[in-house]
């Protein structure tokens, strides 16, 4: 089969391929897997809320730090305080008010110029670290259409703003440890051989120590290729950064190919310590990479992020209150709908292997919360992040039985046979084929009893006020004999009283069981049924437990289910071959 | 710095590290570019339907299948017939109503049973091409927990679906020309062997040949790593699946990690021709990968995605109608805010990027629309995808003069000289600071007039009806000399009438020119003002184009700009010096 696109009309032709790469035949990154946390940086603060619509006020934000605060953060971008009095004012009340607690250290931007340095230095005063975050833009488009300026003033730039950095700490110095971050920032559209140049240059003015390290920090700004070239470029740095045991290198990625996630994880492989981002990808345009998803994306493989995400639903509900923007129904992790499958298959795998987990769990005598998580579709347990089961499965016209048997199961403690599920699933399907939608646990309930059930079944004094169908058991009488090891299986005699069509009749008959007598009995009344399976379960705990019995029947030359449900597990049984007569006659 | 991160309550020992992968120190996958569109598969009716709360029905089907159409794609994926009434009857409407265009081939999904591929092919019968799609799941998990097989029942439950295909085939061969495509289902769960095994097995079965090649699709059903290890594996399956001439490799990779699209992009540099997915990613849970996205990314790197995207908001709202779910605002592309840059130094930096790409294409006598884009943080020129520039600047708390000028030029034509720039997004920021939220175009209208303009400018008589500060210009009258060479710039005198704190006023002077004659007048009532910088431009072509005026004046030892606008060049002049000086006198 050849193909038959078509060249397109798009303008491809204005777009140069990425020309910022670097040939490393030699990369180790590939195949390597992460092993353990990288240093995070939370910068919803900063680069998250520069971004937003209706940035932070002072309380959205004060919610904000909390959370991140909760989470386990160690590194906040709290703001840019000498761009913004919002920022500065929101530092200084951190600061004044003792908020910031021993192990969490602030971090600030700041362009390279002196009155923005000065007044940031301001800005940190009292706190007991900081780290100062100095940038300049180093992209070969930069340094042309926003600058007009070479590499050597583009050097000069960053190294004095290094200097006056070192000048103004000295001022803050009897009460604060400052620390150093350097962002080449546009460095994906930066020449690798002018970024390590710049950043080791920086590196000498800062001249950091094995003990006070500095952080470089390489950023997608703007992601403008493929991850794996992003990691090429980071292990390329971390072999041309100088006094590398001296310096932790981070990345920082943007989404505007959606890849950062991959561009984050490549360059951890690739040799990077440190990662900035946000809370579920907020930031400017396609947003920062996602916290959430890494710090989870490191759980299911068995690696502690050193964040606390066991209520993810929580972290979301305060993030989308400070960022007024909401987290997508198919957000990794966090989405309404990504521990949904709707599939009839994967409703069915993912049943067998809850059932799965569940009974090997019980065998070893283990709790299943602690076993190895195995169910199929479903890469983490939904538990583990604060989620129940409840979305787990939903029913629409694309379910099959697995979904319809699970929701009958959790939702109304129904166990349907595996061949009843199929008939009713295929019951459901006509329905949802027809009206389109979701079927709730409610609706499928009202499906079900409208399917098998008499109403009076679910009547709440439990009379049987109103019939279903050309029959209706009205009373029972047995008269069971006791076989000769006391255990039951003799034979039965059974008189029941039955409305048929209207009418009230009286018959019986007689079986190796009250199923089989009664069988018996509807034959007197010209009514042929044989019982294929049966089975029955009590629908709760406790002597007062409601039985629910299903029997497969074959009628007039189908082959059909009946369902019954009473508090007397005999009468249970009778219902369902009431109820399966009643559907043969139904048609 | 140390870092200060602690172990968390996360249930990490729960996962154990990805288990599936291969080590490929051989790999050549890194690095590469790709170059050319990959063959597409859009599976938004069936893979991204299931995943639906409310299904499409017919309507939504068939707006989705003409959406698909018309983008350019030539395999569409259109259901699972045999497991949905509503698939079966869209398949048989597709082909009966001749809606499938000649280049475009429909696919349809089945399992390995009987009667699902013998009703499969019964949806599909006089259709002039179709792929019938067979799948059964593969994955360790679900051999053991779902189907309780071994490798050799689960090759032969594979190879049956195979050997019922070609038999069924036989039933349209007349009128059908039938590919094939086996997935091995859950393949990031299975053993690479194992995989490869089971593929090579069902090859052999179909026997495709060069001109009839089958489609071994690969999918990341759960995405379980990271997206090298992924590329590895498909790599290492094109090593080893044989026949490879015969074969075309596809990957259809879900988003459970965030990392999908990276996972396809990798996927395609190792091997892959092929690429399944959704729009903006729709499908199960987190969703499939992201058709736009990849096709975009591949525009940005000057490749032809041989999709036509160019107004993808008509293609955002087409999806959002058929899925019923929104696309995000920071979804990459399609994304509301995907294109604004509210951040003051982005800003600064865009507006320099459009100007200087407007400087050299007139330079160059080209049309700037067909320039190599260069503007920073803007991946794309959003014209090119349909979208205006609009959206690119907005402003609020966060933004600085970039931003506020760009809107200033953009929606009320006024080109602010740059320190006015400075002084006017400050006053921005003072009122953004304290009432956050976004300044509309409109609301920063308000703001500039209320700072610079006297009301009655704006009132729609023109009428100087309302003073605006202690001066008012009401009148002027001058005389003044050419100069020998009969060019401006001789000796003006001037005769203004004022309005002097609710006082009619008049004022006579003289100077170079009129500003500095009524610099003279101003003077004479004892104002003293000297003016520094002066410009003007007019707000729109033609002869009776209104005028704007910017002068920076000093006015009792404060610097300070006023800003004049009027249909007289010279009024405006004056007007924007009465602004300022009434601007020093607010304090």
């Amino acid at each position: 089969m050849r193909s038959t696109q078509k060249p397109s009309p798009m303008a491809a032709h204005r777009y140069p391929p990425f020309a910022f790469g670097v040939d490393l035949p030699d990369r180790t990154w590939p195949g390597r897997r992460i092993e353990t946390a990288p240093r995070w940086c939370a910068v919803d603060l900063r680069d998250g809320n520069q971004a937003l619509i209706d940035p932070m006020g002072h309380d959205r934000k004060l919610r904000m730090w909390d959370l991140l605060v909760s989470i386990g953060y160690k590194e906040i971008e709290v703001g840019f305080p000498s761009a913004s009095q919002t920022d500065f004012d929101f530092v200084r009340f951190l600061i004044e008010t003792g908020r910031i607690p021993d192990d969490v250290t602030i971090q600030v931007l700041t362009q390279a110029r002196e009155h923005l340095i000065e007044r940031t230095y301001e800005a940190i005063r009292g706190a007991k670290t900081a780290i100062v975050h100095l940038y300049n833009s180093t992209s070969a488009l930069q340094r042309d259409v926003v600058f007009g300026m070479d590499r050597d003033g583009i050097v000069d730039l960053a190294l004095q703003g290094a200097r006056l950095c070192k000048k103004f700490e000295e001022g803050v110095a009897d009460q604060t440890e400052v620390f150093y971050e350097y962002s080449p920032e546009s460095y994906t559209g930066t020449e690798l051989d002018f970024a390590a140049r710049i950043c080791n240059e920086v590196i000498e003015v800062f001249d950091p120590t094995p003990e006070r390290k500095m952080i470089i920090n390489l950023p997608s700004t703007v992601e403008m290729s493929t991850p794996d070239l992003y990691a090429d470029s980071i292990e390329w740095m971390t072999r041309n950064i100088r006094r590398r045991d001296e310096v932790l290198i981070s990345v920082h990625p943007h989404n505007d190919r959606g890849t950062a996630v991959a561009a984050a994880e490549l360059g951890l492989k690739a040799g990077a310590d440190r990662v900035e981002g946000c809370l579920f990808g907020n930031g400017e345009r396609t947003g920062n990479v996602d916290l959430v998803t890494l710090a989870l994306n490191l759980v299911v493989q068995g690696v502690d992020p050193q964040v606390d995400l066991r209520d993810v639903d929580a972290v979301r509900r305060a993030a989308e209150h400070c960022n007024q923007i909401a987290v997508h129904e198919r957000h990794p992790y966090a989405g309404d709908l990504v521990y949904t499958a709707f599939s009839g298959s994967h409703q069915d795998a993912i049943k067998k292997g809850f059932d799965k987990m569940g009974e090997r769990s019980a065998a070893a005598g283990a709790a299943v919360e602690d076993a190895e998580w195995a169910v199929p579709y479903l890469p983490i347990d939904p538990r583990d992040v604060g989620r129940s089961y409840e979305a787990v499965i939903r029913v629409n016209s694309q379910s099959g039985k697995g979904g319809v048997a699970y929701l009958m199961r959790t939702e109304h403690s129904l166990d349907l046979p595996r061949r009843l599920q199929v008939e009713f699933s295929q019951v459901v399907q006509a329905r949802t084929d027809s009206q389109g939608g979701e079927v709730t646990a409610a609706q499928l309930w009202e499906v079900f009893a409208d399917e098998y059930l008499p109403s009076a079944d679910y009547a709440e004094d439990g009379a049987a006020t109103e019939a279903w169908g050309r029959f209706a058991l009205r009373g029972l009488r047995t008269n069971s004999s006791a076989t000769r090891d006391g255990g039951a299986g003799g034979v039965d005699s059974i008189e029941v009283d039955l409305l048929v069509d209207g009418e009230q009749r009286t018959a019986s008959g007689a079986g190796n069981g009250p199923i089989s007598a009664f069988v018996a009995a509807l034959a007197s009344q010209g009514t042929a049924v044989a019982v294929r399976d049966y089975s029955e379960h009590a629908l709760g705990a406790g002597g007062d437990a409601t039985a629910a019995a299903y029997v497969e029947c074959e009628v007039g030359g189908r082959v059909l289910w009946g369902v019954g449900i009473d508090a007397n597990t005999t009468v249970a049984s009778l219902k369902a071959v009431v109820s399966a007569v009643n559907r043969a006659a139904r048609g």
